[in-house]
């Protein structure tokens, strides 16, 4: 089982250095850490592994150090930045593999943007030696980038002559549309395997600044402590991400707030969400309860859920989303959310909460929400319907059950707090083809909707009642666990997403779906394709026909 | 030898048919008509014949039929619309051929909409029977969407079903984009193998408008003339679209104002475009010259010519694009297309144009352009400059050569009529990341530039002068084609699209990319996959892990 918890105590490839509100974040990749076996992790080359600890350092940074305003990546090898993703790990992984790693890999990366641009925690690369492919890809995810000028050191992505893939960590679409290099600059970059360096790399827009070796560690200092002047960031006390509680069963995990059960011969994980049992009053009892207080509790439980079903359940196609309690307390947790806003703590909350519902957005899963008596689905927990393929409500009572009918309640959360990586909320997404009934939705937030009301709003798919719920519900599920895993896979990526795109799209959408399809081909997976025949001295054998 | 030239006396698919403003296009596929053996394009299934028959039409009718105002999309068969695109045909051919042939028909769909939009040629579906899968895509393509009530004819997407794969004409893109159907009833819709009829249709925005057969016939004419009320297209007599004369060898092929030579050990086609020898002085002399206007006549020659390598040369990975004649010819011509846009027929080779060089942009085939004495990249022409991957100049004066050092012209059409796929044009993509460039650009208009200039307004990659320029041409051209085809495909299908999506844009980024790995995929083309297997009363055998 691969397991996403960590904590600095236990990192194996990274180090946490603090200066006052700078933060720096050494690269020290032990070669014998690697998750699998059958690879070494040299020359700060990459797996699963180390990016689970980024993933993890990012996270801490934002909640437990509110006085950090920069962070500042860099490597402690000698001569070399990073290497990029580990190259015998790629050639020895299943499919399924390569692309959850570079899915997790691309979502660190977003995280790192978001934490640069809304928690004011600024990143910038100092790259002395070479940043080699998913190296140079770490630092474009930054907001800037230094290089050391001692003709050593370079930027590159030779991933195309070197292995026949693409830079698959959004490498290509932030070198169109984040650093803006010209097409043609870029398609010499790309393919010549020695990189760029000095001067060149600044005039092709591909570093921000490069630096003599004389005067490396001032300017370092000094760009980072300007950085970090930027920054609006402030708090004082970080609160701590103490250890997750989790009970993993072979079929089973229960977390406080989650519980997943999976139904094997379905090939369906049933996940129950919570609501809160209690909850503070004020900011202050926010910050007393920390990673106690439910609704961060909660994202960081569905969060790792998600994680542990894209990676350790891969036959698991289908996710049935239910929640248990009491939808006035959801909202109530919304209200706090919204009242505190401006308070750092609940900033990166609601932050965390819109990364988590994007990571939902992204799972190659089909998703269906049942809405039944005795749910919460209210505000931040209602995405969870909207970010489902298909949303079914219970109508009507239910025999025997005196919980009453199922409801929805929409919050101000569901209005522009979480959107999507297109830039839309949930709803405007969903509403694209008629915006009236945006606003029909807006003016009855707060209110009790009944399956009929939910029905004529168009926030759900479709209401069943009593006579028929049980049939309705099996036929949907059965069916979808028929229809091919593949097909289901690509057309849940169009469908979900209409309208703009944004960076973090072409990323997930075009560039990912270009890989994909390239992980498939010969050329790279074959007998006599680049991955299998990378260092064996002999060159790989090429089909040239395109298509 | 797949042949894109047609014309109507010897379509075996199609049917046009003229009543004043509004003409009539019906669908009558022969069985026995298609491109392959091994399948019968029964039930109007089609494949790639059936669809170059189409493009034909929609071009004639543009150029040959001034006075057409709305075209309606009928079937000549009982009970089926169009039963989408044949699945033997799909089952048999190879990938490269599934991946050209979805290309081709999503440019002619979007050549069906730049008419509607663009022309004044307003397209519109009357479908009366089943329309399935690529038979409702094809729907899709028009303006108006007419479904007859008779509780039989239904329009579905029953790729995913039925076949495991996507639909993969633009359906999904132009449901959630330009239908702007909700996504969980998208998804409802494309899971459901009997499609939906009826009043649901347009509830769910699947159709405009559901009429009974009592008021069919009467109803479409009425809409028919409404749309054709709609178009401010005007125009009196037509040109002819001659046959294209043509003299194809094994390694070359010979028009009249192109040459493609074939270097089959260099995996590259030669493919120079020559300047015009003499123009018309005025609109008048345009429409004597008709067909024989050199940028119609060009483009018409060009258009064919991307088409056969992509179908007929897949093992020719490098375009290597040349141009002979004189500049201020060109620039001639340019000056005619800009002084008579107003004119009908300029207006189509305008646009024309643009969908040809749209073509460039999607070859998935790497193109260079060399700029060299003697060539006469001006305006129209120079396009292929900032279309091509890299586009290398000769600086100075070439030994014993009388011609003079080579330069650049950009004319007012560099500026707005050409956009590539983004609604950007080449230059505005190219300098996204430096504005100022694009403006100092377009104070250069009509200028001679030399190499010199050229590269210092950032219009070419890189200018060699006589010493170096056959050694370094020779190395990027060797390097090139030692590069695997697939991860070129993917590297330049993202470097060559930067900033803003469109509908087109997603067509062929996000939906075509998803397809083609879905294609690659054994659930939908192994042995017991649902290609495979269809038909054959077994069920298709899949592999249920999730990526």
């Amino acid at each position: 089982m691969i397991d996403f918890q960590t904590d600095p105590d236990r990192y194996r490839h990274w180090r946490l250095s603090f200066d006052g509100p700078v933060a720096t974040l050494t690269m020290d990749v032990d070669p014998a850490g690697g998750l699998m076996d059958g690879y070494e992790l040299k020359l700060n080359s990459y797996d699963l592994s180390v990016d689970i600890e980024l993933a993890d350092a990012i996270q801490r940074l934002r909640f437990e150090h509110p006085e950090i305003r920069c962070v500042v990546l860099r490597s402690a090898k000698e001569n070399v930045f990073c290497a990029g993703a580990n190259i015998r790990m790629l050639a020895g992984a299943s499919h399924g593999h390569k692309v959850n790693f570079c899915k997790f890999t691309n979502e660190t990366r977003l995280a790192m943007e978001d934490a640069s641009e809304n928690s004011g925690q600024i990143y910038m690369a100092a790259i002395s030696g070479t940043a080699a492919g998913g190296g140079y890809e770490l630092a474009e995810s930054t907001e800037y980038i230094m290089l050391i000028d001692d003709r050593r050191s370079t930027v590159s992505l030779p991933e195309l002559p070197l292995l026949a893939v693409l830079p698959g960590t959004g490498g290509l679409t932030r070198l169109t549309d984040k650093r803006k290099v010209r097409r043609d600059l870029a398609d010499v970059f790309c393919t010549t395997e020695e990189g760029v360096r000095g001067r060149r790399a600044v005039d092709w827009r591909l570093v921000d600044e490069v630096v003599p070796p004389s005067a490396w560690e001032a300017k370092v200092a000094e760009r980072a402590s300007g950085l970090a002047d930027r920054s609006a960031r402030h708090g004082e006390t970080g609160i701590v991400l103490a250890p997750l509680a989790r009970a993993i069963e072979p079929d089973r995990i229960v977390y406080p707030h989650l519980r997943i059960e999976i139904d094997r011969e379905g090939r369906l994980a049933n996940i129950t969400l919570s609501g809160p049992d209690d909850l503070p009053s004020d900011v202050r009892g926010i910050h007393e309860a920390g990673a106690g207080f439910w609704p961060l509790a909660l994202a960081r439980e569905l969060d790792d859920a998600l994680l542990h079903l894209r990676l350790n359940e891969p036959a698991i196609g289908l996710l049935v989303f239910r929640t248990v309690g009491d939808p006035a307390q959801v909202l109530a947790a919304d209200g706090l959310l919204e009242q505190y806003q401006s308070d750092w703590l609940v900033n990166e909350i609601r932050l965390y909460w819109k990364r988590t519902l994007k990571r939902v957005d992204m799972m190659a899963r089909s998703m269906i929400t049942l809405i039944e008596p005795g749910s919460c689905f209210a505000g931040t927990l209602l995405e969870l319907a909207f970010a489902a393929d298909r949303a079914i409500m219970f109508s009507g009572d239910s025999l025997g059950d005196n919980r009453g009918p199922a409801t929805l309640h929409l919050s101000a959360l569901n209005f522009g707090v979480y959107p999507m990586g297109n830039g839309l909320t949930r709803l405007a997404n969903r509403f694209l083809g008629e915006p009236t009934s945006l606003d029909r939705s807006a003016e009855r937030v707060g209110e009790t909707l009944l399956a009929d009301d939910a029905e004529e709003l168009g926030l759900i798919t479709f209401a069943y009642d009593a006579i028929d719920w049980d049939d309705e519900v099996r036929l949907i599920l059965e069916e979808r666990a028929s229809f091919s895993a593949d097909a289901l896979t690509g057309l849940e990526a169009n469908l979900r997403f209409a309208g703009p795109e944004t960076m973090e799209t072409r990323i997930f959408g075009r560039l990912t779906a270009w890989q994909n399809w390239i992980f498939q081909r010969p050329n790279a997976v074959g007998e006599a394709g680049s991955l299998k025949r990378y260092g064996s001295g002999v060159r790989p054998d090429y089909n040239p026909e395109r298509v």
